[in-house]
């Protein structure tokens, strides 16, 4: 699709600007225009570059105004195309990086649109305070796509998703107007949450500009075990024990095959077996508590009754902070130790917790029946029911071959999925790879309920308006 | 306002009930027509008792066909006259109660919206589980109540609102279409939350007919502490101090005025002064852990902190079960043991936590100037920077003189309150009481984005027409 923008428009959009606020440079385009893994090139008529609110503010009203589609783009970390344009005005939020405010009071930060992640956790660990959301993309994700996707990662088990640790919200709407929600309440209920609704919204109800972020006390004591298994089903059963061991002060709870262990292993310079045998499944499990010494404690005793129950192979728990680094990195790693191993479909997918074990049997066996040799690299966030099950080719098969039977191969594990009440997309969203699949798996309710809402907000469709309903 | 609802209408309503599925009997209406603190007495002209979400889609489909207004009642304990209807078909949930399900691998209990608060409790411990949501009117209040107002509580700091609490939705929509998002999954990422919509709509997107409720462990250990302190300022200190200590672990951080002490040992029987002095100000605060003796050793760290740096002037730590309940029932009394004083204005209202000391001073300055004599009893949960903020007749003055100031009085305090970037409910909604009072806070493009919302959804307007925006 190639939208053509009237060239008066472009030129009332770079009046607006300024000479530093746009480009049309194929150069500096370039890298905006590539998705990460390499699956869409996009292309736009103008790069706009805002540094302000009221910038972004005029922008819109202009491509409001005169039926201009326009697609957000923060640190292009996303997994499922939402942020590639394909011919729509690209608007990055990359000028826009203050952080306005951090109040230890109110354990609030305000950051904007273009913050990294990895800033705001800067920025909380200089006032003692700790913005629990965790990606392996941190270094680039932006608050305003994090926000936009109500990203999820590695500590949803105890804190939430985006969602929750959004206190107030400041957007353009798709009419230009600027909604200023950004508070520092804890408690609001004075009519429907509109941030809710902008959470999540993949920039299809307008531009986050800047949010109010939940900050989170440091913790005193912390435990990272790296444990081996014999099944998924022994790691259910673990998850309930460490949750009731700890009162819920699990951080992580991360599974792991053994492919992806010897993935890493030969791929990922440094990594070392973590356990002294071999094992069919991993977990990592963290545990932290303010009080001194009690996540160890828990630790302790959730991993001698593991054993004592047949439930551990094995475990070794992190003495030194390196060790907890390096136990982490094995995890970090299951996606990048895939790169050198050929093409592979990727599924991020949820099912309810109780149903992970009975997924993961479920869909291998389809697996090794509609692609045979296809090798299992099943790993995440097993705590949230949230696994990212992805097929690599055959060892020595050809990459093509595997690319043709993606589609083929992702509606079979969407299927399964569906028929547990799970989810297609757990945490990335439906971007432009996903949202057709999705009509497969929602109601008609539900679908013209969303579309609704996007009609009353946006009625010309101008925002991201590949994505989603 | 009286709606006039045809016979035939009215007819086919109570076809699709059947026999027991409906009421025009006068003493079977009353309780339901008159709020509980008198300040609403309704008219209906049928009451509907449906049994399962199917009879609501059946009622429901009828009235939007017939653009026949209705009003959802669950508890009837909401305090700001949502639930009461003027006119329109009253709709009651007390007939659907059934908790569907609990699984303690997924974490999940789905309860239909009749239950009540305390019966999900029960149906939690039953399986040793909590559902962390605490309200005085527990015994009374319903799910679909508690959903609907998106209700808070005293746990709300550790915990979140009802917001964070809910996994999935069943709802009927003004359409008269059953959306089943009854998920037990806790992450999602396809499309926008609409039960996030439908938490905290009162009623006007749709009728909440179940909910999956998020479980959580049962805690090891607890401590629960009253303390004595000099002023607001010094509880915000320790609020601060609290929340470091345990690394989150506050259960409760609930400040309470010396008058209201004086209320609840005055009016409430068996109550006792907490502390061998008089202080200013209270905070009951609770920790909790899953580490057994980790809340009573952070409590104890924390009380000797701030008696060493003077934030505190005396405090006692319950011994027992029956101690901490006598502590926490100073609290709960806070409200009711108001009611033999006469009338009073009640505000719901929410600053930053960084404010709450100055919302005080400055609103009691005011009250003092507008209403010589009145008498004041805050009290409220300090950690979430909301304060129920009483202002009582002067001691022997008019109940009919006070009440006569009430709305002025009271945008005083909302004044002061928005001038502080706070809300004008906290916790309780806007119901018929706020909703017009709320528009002088809210920006006009919220109201629009809000009101574009409700049409898309709701185009006739049936559902709790005289709520929302």
């Amino acid at each position: 699709m190639t939208v053509s923008v009237p060239a008066d428009v472009l030129s009332r959009l770079k009046a607006v600007l300024g000479e530093d606020g746009w480009s049309q440079d194929p150069a500096r385009l370039a890298p905006k225009l590539l998705e990460w893994r390499d699956r869409w090139t996009g292309e736009t008529p103008l790069l706009a570059l805002p540094r302000t609110t009221k910038d972004v503010a005029a922008i819109i009203g202009i491509c409001c105004e005169s039926g201009t589609p326009v697609t957000t783009q923060g640190g292009n970390t996303g997994l499922v195309g939402g942020q590639i344009p394909m011919g729509e005005v690209l608007l990055s939020t990359e000028r826009m990086r203050a952080i306005r405010e951090t109040d230890t009071f109110d354990d609030v930060l305000v950051a904007e649109a273009g913050v990294t992640l990895a800033g705001v956790h800067e920025a909380a660990a200089a006032v003692r305070r700790r913005f629990p959301l965790g990606l392996a993309s941190e270094g680039s994700a932006t608050i305003g796509g994090v926000v936009s996707t109500n990203a999820g990662g590695t500590q949803v088990l105890r804190y939430g998703m985006t969602r929750s640790l959004v206190l107030g919200l400041e957007a353009v709407l798709p009419n230009g107007e600027v909604w200023n929600g950004l508070k520092h309440l804890r408690k609001d209920n004075t009519g429907y949450d509109l941030k809710q609704l902008l959470i999540g919204a993949e920039g299809t109800l307008g531009v986050v500009t800047a949010a109010s972020l939940k900050l989170y006390p440091v913790m005193a004591s912390r435990a990272v075990a790296m444990i081996g298994l014999a099944s998924p089903q022994e790691a259910l059963k673990l998850l309930v024990r460490a949750k009731d061991e700890t009162g819920g002060a699990v951080e992580a709870f991360e599974l792991m095959g053994r492919l992806g262990v010897d993935f890493a292993l030969r791929n990922i310079a440094g990594t070392r077996d973590p356990l002294a045998e071999i094992h069919p499944w991993y977990v990592l499990a963290e545990f932290s508590s303010g009080e001194p010494g009690s996540a160890e404690a828990s630790m302790e005793r959730f991993l001698a009754a593991g054993l004592e129950h047949g439930l551990i192979q094995d475990a070794v728990v992190a003495q030194t902070d390196a060790q907890a680094k390096a136990l982490w990195a094995i995890r970090e790693n299951q996606s990048p130790a895939q790169k050198p191993e050929g093409a592979t479909w990727k599924h991020d997918i949820s099912v309810p917790v109780s149903r992970v074990a009975e997924f993961l049997d479920q869909a291998t066996a389809a697996m090794q029946a509609f692609r045979p040799g296809a090798r299992i690299a099943a790993f995440g966030h097993m705590g949230d029911g949230n696994i990212h099950y992805d097929v690599l080719r055959p060892d020595g098969g050809s990459d093509a071959e595997h690319a043709a039977k993606r589609d083929a191969g992702a509606r079979i594990v969407h299927d399964l999925v569906a028929s547990m009440g799970g989810s297609i997309s757990a945490e990335h969203g439906l971007g432009s790879m996903k949202t057709e699949e999705a009509r497969r798996y929602k109601s008609s309710v539900e679908i013209e309920a969303l579309s609704a809402i996007r009609r009353a907000i946006d009625p010309k469709r101008i925002m991201n308006p590949r994505v989603l309903f």
